[in-house]
């Protein structure tokens, strides 16, 4: 799709400098740009790339305007402003209302007339489907789950019986939603199931990225509130609950019953045990394990610094001599003390 | 389903205090229960949640039945008891035996009358499926392999050919038994493949968890025992065995050729190396790694703790000095001697 | 199938020591092995093992033939011929070319007759799926992408919209190709997602794990060179591009473009931040976090090294101390100079 700078301008709320006529066809970077191009700057941080770049125009801060060799649209937000332009510009492809032949529904299924259902699509009986809905191909949804207003399955996701997905989510492909939770008793030597007998309630514009799982609760329901967004391969184990807002890299692991607050961020491949509880606001670097709860907000980390193997090698042998090394630094100070 | 409390009683072989005609319909948390609902106790550590439980009755060991102001289960184990209480007032959905019109079953395979082959399942040559087994939409079983009684895969399901599930099993959806190893050689510039030839034998009573994986054997077969449970996003690697009854919980990887004993844990996100041995009875905490064989029972941890991102760069930068710090100290303890 | 040994060595470029008429039929372990069976040597560690096998024949180096009790291939690098030999005894089963009946394929798509579509694949409009490509029953191929020459995909696996998988490829089951990359800009109290919109380019010869990701890019592409083999849930995330014969253990997470070089090794569980350059030939070992670009080729590592938990309890605590203690040192030494 094209558009002129005053039909961009108008649909992000920018203040266009320039051509109100020219026409933007597609986004770039900044170094990469060509003619009928639209990239963004950031911060002024990027101030040599503006001043030579090709692009028709840019999205821009006030600040860095006076450096802007080609017509401008100023904004606050500039990345949030190019979002917006790069979804005008590359619409999401939108298959046509219908349900596929070979989907199989359960008559008992609610289906929108107004959404579509793909090829080899399974749905369950008292199942619930709402308006521009979009299930693409090979997805399951079990019974009595529903599906809310104009929320998209990629193809190949799992959603199991008594799974409740709020309106416009984005459930990529080999997702899982409502497995049974992680929960055996040891009785007579040997594993005894405890049935998973919570669901799963999913809020609305949540995000769900592909191989990542949410298992049912055990009892009660587990619940990831509006907005929240998960990268490919995180886990949110059963009555965890985490808050609005929140944002889980990728291969991120919640066990079970832990309470996560709103507007946090975990950083890829962090684990956060169970049972714990933490804060709004929250952050967490990358491969941590956070071993307890986490009460106040800021930044959390753990983990050692990558190194040469060789040099890692001879400080990790010490990391097992830690305690002692501290005590003979007590025994240390202790000697000079009573010297003196 | 609703039993009075004397059937609970029987079921789980409970000494009944109070009405044995009181109907029980619902499970439920001791803080949220109310009439008609059952709770457990596992421990004295609940003993302020018993005293004010508004649920109809509790399952609980001997020593807090003097705090129960309602009708009690005197069981040993209460949250197995109330793991089969569970069981028997949520009974599991279980759909009619037979093949689903929309199944592709090729004529070689043996498909028991008495399983159920959801819709859009695909099974190849030579399969063999026993009683009771479920097989929800859209799995898969490659040619040979073999699902052993009462097994249950869940939707989108994958087992590679050549393949052996034992009886009573519960394999999770977007889960795939009998993927190639990860076996490559360098030559000539390049990495040739090294066949995958052996297969996984998989025993009674396993669980797997969503998007979990087990390779087939580079030559011999991938070996899983009786009764372990794996949750989600586990890898169990080519010609590994795991014993009987261990239990491997979210994220775990174990890599190529390695032996796992007995009733083990794995806590989340921990991963051992190839070719190592581990004993019975071993537990390794989360997010451990496990470069060497553990040979004799006990728990086992890396790792560092978390802490405030502020502090931890201070400390973590300190780790890459460990082994200077010691020489320095083992110097400050020699010139001290050395003055004496 | 079974080949006599004058076969096998000349299949394998071999010098032949021995009965050429000998019939070998399967591959086996030197422990292992029995009458007509193959065995590989890898270096002069196994020549116990070599030395009181019971199989038909070894593949062997110079440097250990005299310790051959069999008959011998003699070549340069033993697993490499191995592989080849394990090529040709297990042929990989192979399909007949042809669409099977309950594939959907839209009708603007291009497919090879030489191709194999198994059941319930679903293909998209504009597909093109070149010669000898193999597509397992479940696979989902989106609009206007390309299956190169002699790729295989295993069952249910997804592959999004524009994406290019090159020649020779392999994907196992529950991979994905083509999800949206991880990107959202905090605007106005919720996260704006920002449209991916660039495609996936996988080179030739390359194989992907079971649960493994391939993010699409956010506006360019994600590549991934030619000869790459990665692991079971790794993640490749949006605008990564990974350089040739690179190898990825299981479960790495290489985050946001970043830049990984030609022949480098990751081990299992090893995690790469976004926006980094990593150098050819660096192997970073298993658990890793490499929280930097990596310029120089070799070795590197991070994390603690496995420990009693109740030894690593103390040492762990002590961490949180590593600046005050390597502070304390430096005061013990000025101490002592200052005495001096």
């Amino acid at each position: 799709m094209s558009y002129n700078l005053q039909q961009l301008a108008e649909h992000i709320g920018a203040r266009l400098i320039g051509d109100a006529e020219l026409m933007i066809s597609a986004a770039a970077q900044l170094d990469d740009a060509g003619a009928g191009d639209i990239c963004f700057v950031a911060s002024a941080k990027y101030v040599a790339s503006l001043k030579s770049t090709s692009a028709s125009a840019v999205i821009l801060r006030e600040d860095v305007l006076g450096d802007s060799p080609v017509a401008s649209l100023v904004v606050e937000n500039p990345r949030a402003a190019y979002a917006k332009v790069v979804a005008l510009l590359y619409p999401e492809h939108k298959p046509a209302p219908g349900v596929h032949t070979t989907a199989v529904i359960d008559p008992s299924a609610s289906i929108s007339s107004l959404s579509y259902i793909g090829p080899n699509v399974v749905i369950e009986e008292g199942v619930v489907i709402e308006d521009g809905v979009r299930i693409d191909a090979g997805c399951f949804v079990g019974r009595n789950s529903r599906i809310g207003l104009n929320t998209h399955l990629y193809s190949n996701v799992t959603v199991y019986h008594n799974c409740v997905i709020g309106e416009y989510c984005i459930m990529h492909s080999a997702s899982v939603i409502g497995s049974d939770g992680f929960g055996f008793e040891f009785d007579q030597g040997e594993w005894l199931k405890i049935p998973q007998v919570g669901g799963v309630v999913i809020g609305n514009a949540v995000e769900i990225g592909a191989c990542s799982v949410v298992d049912r609760g055990a009892l009660q329901d587990t619940v990831i509130g509006n907005g929240v967004k998960l990268d490919n391969h995180v886990q949110i184990a059963h009555n965890v609950s985490v808050g609005e807002h929140t944002l889980m890299s990728r291969g991120v692991g919640i066990a079970g019953s832990t309470k996560i607050g709103k507007n946090c961020l975990f950083a890829g491949m962090t684990g956060v045990r169970d049972h714990v509880e933490i804060a709004d606001n929250v952050i967490v670097t990358a491969m941590s394990m956070v071993s307890k709860s986490l009460t106040k907000a800021g930044s959390y980390s753990s983990n050692t610094p990558i190194d040469e193997t060789r040099v890692w090698r001879k400080n990790s042998a010490r990391f097992r001599q830690l305690d002692e090394m501290a005590k003979r630094i007590k025994q240390l100070e202790k000697l000079i003390k009573d010297k003196e």
